[in-house]
C-alpha cells in the first residue's frame, strides 16, 4: 500500500467530512489550543490499520499531530486496549477523530472476520481469499484488512487479474477458444483463471492449460472429484456462498483457494471509542 | 443529490474497479458487440438507487448504454423482481456490473434496514435518523439511502450543522459558553444542537435556548424525565445505542428524532444479480 | 476554514498566475537567493488574512518561507502600518507576490465595507449578513472577510441553508405547500427561511411556523409592521436594495439581520504594496 | 479562451455554489419539470459573456438545457434588454442561476469600464490594457471581458511574458546585466519589456534594445520626454495612478499602451436579473 | 484500454498544448467556420493508433468533429496513404493536431519497431516483450502501441506483477528467502518472476518452483544451457543488450520471451503530416 | 521551471508506475530498511536534471529520502561518473527508481543532441530552438533539456506565441488580413511570426512588419536570399528538414534561429544505471 496514494484518498474522505471547517470546534478553540486521546477498543476484536490507516489520517489533517504506541496489525483486542494515542491541536485532533474511526472501526471489522475464517480452516493447506465485492473507494483498504486477519488477496482490478466467466465463455462458444482470445493478449506475468461449471468445464480447462479453475457454487462431492481429476495440474478455487458453517467442509475437498465475498461486503463494524484529554480553555482569552 | 457531482464519484469508482481496462472482456468482445443484461433481485428488500444510481453507472461507463424500467426508490422487491435493464456494448456493461451490483447492493442494504426502524416506531411523531458513521467516500449516497427508507438525515459534514459535545463543553467549562461562543460565528440558518447526558445539562441548554438537545445514552425513563422539562422548548434527538429491540421504547418516550449509526455502519447487502443475453460471437471474425 | 482546503485553492491560483514558472525572475534570481520583504498599508483600511490567507500563499509557493508578525484580523491600519514580513528565496516571494496582494487587497476591502455597516448599525440588535453574491471560487475566503468586519453569514451553498423563494412559492401554489415539501425532505440541524414580498405572505409564513421570514425589498415603514406582526415567533431578514444610507432606517424597523449583496459584490480593493530586500546579486557568478 | 478550459472552471463555480445539491429546489420541483427564463438587464452597460460564458454555465449544469438569442459581447444595454433566454429542467436552471448571474455581472461590469476608458481615449492610436491585478481564479475571463470593453491584454501570467521590474534591476546593479540575464533564457516569441523610473533608465532600456519601455507613474510632462527620447524605437507603455480623470492626459503624452489595474480589481457589478416562467406544480402529484 | 481512462489523458496532453487558447487560430477563425483535414503517412511504417488514440484527440477537444475511415491498427502504410480524415470546427481541428500528431507519430514507431523485432523472429516460439523503459506518463499508450507491432506486454507496474531482482535477493541472503516472503503476500492471480544472473541462481529458482526465470545479461551459450536445465518446468525470459542483430541467436537459445526496453526508449517517430481543405473565410464578416 | 508544478507531473509518473505500490519490494523489505543508491552514467552524454528532476523525483516519493552531490546540468559524463547519491527507506527508493531513471535518460538525450547541433554551428551568431513536436505530457521538462544543452525554445504552447501558418494565411486570402485580424487581439508582449514558403511571403511579412518570419523548407540558396531581403528588418527563423549535416549550411544562410523538431522527438536515450548499497536483513525478523 503506497503511502502517497493512501494520503490522496484521505484527504478526500476528510473533506467530505469536514466540509469547510468545522462550525463548531472551530468557534470555541483556539487554533492553537493542543490536547490528546486515545482511540481505545470497547470490545475485543482484531485490529488493522492503526499505524498504516488510521495515524496517518491525523497526520494528513495536520502534519504537526504527534501519533504515538499504535497497536500493532493483527492483534487481538481486549476491551479498554488502547489502539492508538495521538496528541496535537484539538480542532485537528475533532476534524480527523470520525474519518479516523470510520476506517479502523471496518478494517478492523474486515479483519476480524478474516480470522474467523482462516481459524475454521487452521491445518488444512488452503489459502482464504477476499473478491471484488468491496466498497467502491476503498478496495485497497479493504483487501490490506483481509490480509492482515490472514487471508490472502484475490485481484485488485479488472486490469491485473484475468477471470474467464460463464458470460465469456458463452460469447465464444468454448473455454478453448475464450483462452486462447485471453491468452495472445496479456502480459506473461498473469495467471488465466476459468470459472467452471461442471466437471466436463473442469475438463475442458485443463485441455486449455489454465493456470487456476474456479469451482463456482458446487457442493463439497463435486469438488472434492474436481480436485481428483486436476490433480495437481491447476490451481483450485472454491467460490460461492461460503460461510463460518460450510468453510471447513470446503477445505476439506482439497481446494487451494476459498473466495468470499462476504469478507468485506458483510464484516460488522468494530466498536472503538475516542477519549480526550485537554486543559480547560481560559474563557477570559476570548476575544 | 446533484448529477454532476454523482458522476464525479462513479468515474473514480470505475477508475478503481477498472484500473487500465478489463484483461479479460476486452480480449475476448470486440468494442461494438452489443448486448443486454438485466439486474435482478435474489430476496426481498427495500430497493435505493435502481435508477439514481446504478444506471448512472452504466451511462458514465458509455453514454451509449441505454437503461430501461429502473425499479422506483422504496419498492420492496420479492426474489426475480428486475431492478433495472441496460443495453449496450457488452464490454461497457461487464465494466460497470461489478460497481453498479456493488452501489446498489449496499444501499438498498441501508434502506432496507431504515425501513425496519421507521416501521417499529409507525404511529410515533418521531424521525428516525442517520449519523456521520457512514462509509468514508460514501456520506450523500448512504444518506439519500436512508431517505429512501423513510429515515431523514442528520448533518452531511461539520460544516453544514452544529453540535456541541462534551469535548467543547468540558473545554469552556459550560453549556453557556461554549454556546455563547459558537452562536456569534455561525449562519443564522443553522440550528445550534447540544448534547445532553443528564437532567442537569438539559435545564443549562434551556436557559440557553438551544434549537435541539441530544439525549446522550439515556434510558427511557430518564429520556422520558427530559421530554418532560424540555416541554416543547426545544427539539429533542435521542442518540446511543439504539437498536430494533429498544427504538420503540426511546420512541414512546416522546422524543422527536432517534439517530441511528447502525442504519450505515451495520446493514447488510442485498443479494442482487445479473442476468445476461448477448449473441454468441462470430469466432470467425477473430484477426 | 479548513487549512487542507484553503491550501487546495491557494495551489489553483498560485498555478493561474506564474503558469510554468517566472520567465522574468528565474533568469534572473538563482533559486537560493534569500530575500525579505514587508506588505504595508497604503491607506486606512480594516485588514483580513494577512495571517490566515496572505501568509498561507507564501507558504504554499515554498514551506522555506517565514512569515512573521502578521497583523490582526479587524485591526484598522493607517498607512504604512506593516502587515506582514516575509523572508525566503526571493524567486518564491516574487512568485507569491500577486497572488498574496490580491486575495489581501479583496479580503480587507470586504471586511472594511462590513465594518461601515456595522459601524451604521451600533446600538440595534441586528446581524449584518452577506449573501451567495460572492465571487465564484472566492466564497468561503469572502465569506470569511464578511465575519473579520463584524457581519455574519448567510448559507454557504444551496446544500447547507433553505430559502423558499418566489420561484418555489409559484410552482407549489401556496407557501403552506412549499414548506411541506421542504420540511420532510431535510435534515433538522436546518433552519426553514421563506421569502416574503407581503404581509399576507408573511401571514402565510407563520402559519406554518417557518424559521425565518425573509421579508424582500419592503420599505422600512411595511418592514415595521411585519416585524409588529410576527412579534418573535420567526427570525426576520431584511434583504434588497440595502445601502450605507438607508441601513439604519431599516435596522430601525426592528428587523434581526440585514443581508447586504454589496458587502461582497462591490467593495472596493484597499491599497496594498510590497516593500523589499535583499542583496545585490554577484554577477560574477553567473555562468 | 478554450471551451475544455472554460468547462473545468464552471464546474468547480457550480461545485462551490451548489455543493451536494439544492436542498430547496430539489425537494420542490420534480427532476423532469420543465421550465424558462430570461436574463434581463436591469441598467445600461457593455455586455459581456452572455454566450460564451453565462449560457454555458446552464449546459455544464445539464446539457439538456437550451439556450436562445444571447445578445452579442460588446453590446450596450438598455433596461429590460434580453440578454439570454435558457429553457431546461427547472430544478438545473435554478442550480446555475447564481453562478451565471456573479459572472455576468462581474464581466460586463469589467468591459463596461473598459470601454469607459477606452472611450476617454478615442482619437489617439493608444491601447487601454489591463494588469495581473485579477481576481484569483478569474484571471482569463476578467481579461476576456476586458477585450469585449475595447482593450487589449497585458500577459496572462508570469512565464508568458517578461517585465523587469525595479527588484530585479536593483538585485544586477544595472539593467544590461538584468536584460541580459533574460535575453538569453527566453524564447525568440516573447519580448521584453522593462520598467524604468526616469529618463536615466529610459536611456538605459534604449542601449539594450528592450522591446517595451514601461514608464513606472511618470508626471505627462516626463512621460512625454520619455516618448521624444524614445523616438519609436521601443513600444511604450505608462502605468500607475491612471483613472478616467487622467487617462486622456496620459494619452496625449504619445505612449503607445495605458495599462490599468482597476479595470479588474474595481470594476462595479452590473445589475441583471432573472425573470422565470414555469407551469404550476400538480401538487396532487406529490409522493 | 478504457476510453474513460484514455480520454482523461488526452484532456491533459490538450491542456499542455492548448494552454488558455490558440492565440493564432482564435484570432482568424470564427468558432463556426467548418473544415476538413486529412493525416497522410509521408513514409512507410506500421500504423498505430489512428482510430484508438489520434481520433479520440479530435473528439475530446471538440465532440462535434467527425472522425472517418481511420486506418486499421497494424497496417503498414505506404507514403500518401490517409491514416484518419477529420471534419468540423477549423479552430478545435487545429488546436488538436498537434496532439495526435505527436501521439500517432511516437506510437506507430513503436510499433513498427516491434514489427521489426517480431519478424526477426519469425518462426521461433517466442515472444518479443516490453519493459517498464516506457516514458512517463505514456505507458498504456506505448505498451498498446507493441501489442499493435505483434509484441506482447511485461507487467504495467509495480502492482500487476512480481519481479524478483538482485537487490532483493542481496537484501534477503537467498531467492528461497526472498520467494517466501513475496509468495504469503501476492494475489494467487500473479506469477514469480525471478532475475537470474548465473546457472546457480537458475538452479535455484527451480527449487522455489518459481513461474518465470529471467536470464539477466547471459549469452546465448548460456543461455541455452539454462533453457536446458530449466527443461520447461519454468517459462524463460530473456532480457538485457538485444538488439536486431542479436534477436534472433536468443530466440534460437530457446527461451520463451525476449524482453527489450528499446521498444519503447529508442523508437524514431515515424513522419506523418496534415492536408487541409477549408473555405476562405469571407473576410467582410470580421469584426 | 516551477516546483510546485513539476511535483504534481513527478507524483502522476509515480502512481504510474507503482499502482497501489510494489508487491515484490513491499512484501521483501520492512518499510524502516535505510540503503543508499548511486545513479551512474553508463556512456559519454551532457547531463539534465540530476539536481532538477531525477532528486526531486525521490523527494516526492519520499521527503525523508536525502539527494546528495547532483552532477550540475550540462555536465559532459564519462562512463561510471555519478551523477547523483541517494539515501532513504528501500522501498521508497526502489519505488522511485525507474521514474528517475527514464526522465534523466530522455532528458540527457535530449541535451546530448541539443549539445551536438549547437557545436556544428559554433561561431554562427544564431539559436538552435525547438519545436513543439515534444512528448505530449513532457514539454516543460523537454524544453528545459534543450536550454541545458545549449539551445533555447520556441513557444510552450498555443497561448504564449503567435505563428500564422499556411492554412491562416490560406483562410484570409493574404498574410496582411492574418496579421491584422491576430495584431488586435493579442498581447503587446508577444511577438508575430509568420511562416513563408516563397520570396513573395517573405515580401508580404515585410509589409506587415511582422517581428519573426519563418522560412519554411526552403534551401540555403533561397535562404541566403531571404536574408539579404529582410535585411534586419526581422527576426528570421529556418525550420524543416534539419539535420546534423545541413546544419552548418543553414547557419551560413544568416538566419537568427534555427528550429528543429528532431531535438525532442528523435534524441535517443542514455545509458545510466542505479547502483545499490544496503545491508542484508535479518531474516529472523520476519513475522
Amino acid at each position: 500500500m503506497d503511502k502517497n496514494m493512501l494520503h490522496t484518498m484521505i484527504r478526500e474522505f476528510l473533506r467530505e467530512d469536514i466540509g469547510r471547517g468545522d462550525l463548531t470546534s472551530e468557534s470555541i478553540f483556539p487554533g492553537k489550543q493542543i490536547g490528546s486521546a486515545r482511540l481505545v477498543a470497547r470490545e475485543s476484536f482484531v485490529v488493522a490499520g492503526a499505524e498504516k490507516v488510521a495515524a496517518e489520517v491525523f497526520k494528513v489533517q495536520n502534519a504537526e499531530i504527534t501519533t504515538i504506541d499504535p497497536l500493532a496489525d493483527g492483534t487481538r483486542t481486549s476491551p479498554d486496549m488502547v489502539l492508538l494515542r495521538v496528541k496535537g491541536p484539538v480542532v485537528d485532533l475533532l476534524k480527523a477523530e470520525r474519518v479516523a474511526l470510520n476506517l479502523l472501526q471496518r478494517l478492523s471489522g474486515i479483519a476480524t472476520l478474516t480470522a474467523s475464517f482462516v481459524a475454521k480452516v487452521a491445518g488444512y493447506p488452503v489459502r482464504i481469499t477476499d473478491t471484488r465485492k468491496t466498497t467502491p473507494g476503498l478496495r485497497v483498504l479493504e483487501k490490506y484488512a483481509v490480509r492482515v486477519g490472514g487471508g490472502t488477496n484475490h485481484r485488485f482490478n479488472l486490469a491485473d487479474g484475468v477471470l474467464i466467466k460463464d458470460n465469456h465463455i458463452a460469447a465464444c462458444g468454448t473455454i478453448k477458444e475464450a483462452v486462447a482470445r485471453v491468452r495472445e493478449q496479456i502480459p506473461h506475468t498473469i495467471r488465466i483463471e476459468v470459472e467452471a461449471d461442471t466437471l466436463q468445464q473442469v475438463q475442458e480447462c485443463l485441455e486449455c492449460h489454465v493456470d487456476i479453475i474456479m469451482l463456482d457454487n458446487m457442493n463439497p462431492e463435486m469438488m472434492a472429484k474436481a480436485v481428483e481429476n486436476i490433480n495437481g495440474c491447476a490451481m483450485i478455487e472454491a467460490s460461492g456462498g461460503v460461510s463460518l458453517a460450510t468453510v471447513e467442509a470446503i477445505a476439506g475437498s482439497g481446494v487451494d483457494i476459498i473466495s468470499i465475498g462476504a469478507l468485506t461486503h458483510s464484516a460488522p463494524s468494530c466498536d472503538i471509542g475516542m477519549d480526550w484529554s485537554f486543559q480547560k480553555l481560559d474563557v477570559d482569552t476570548r476575544s
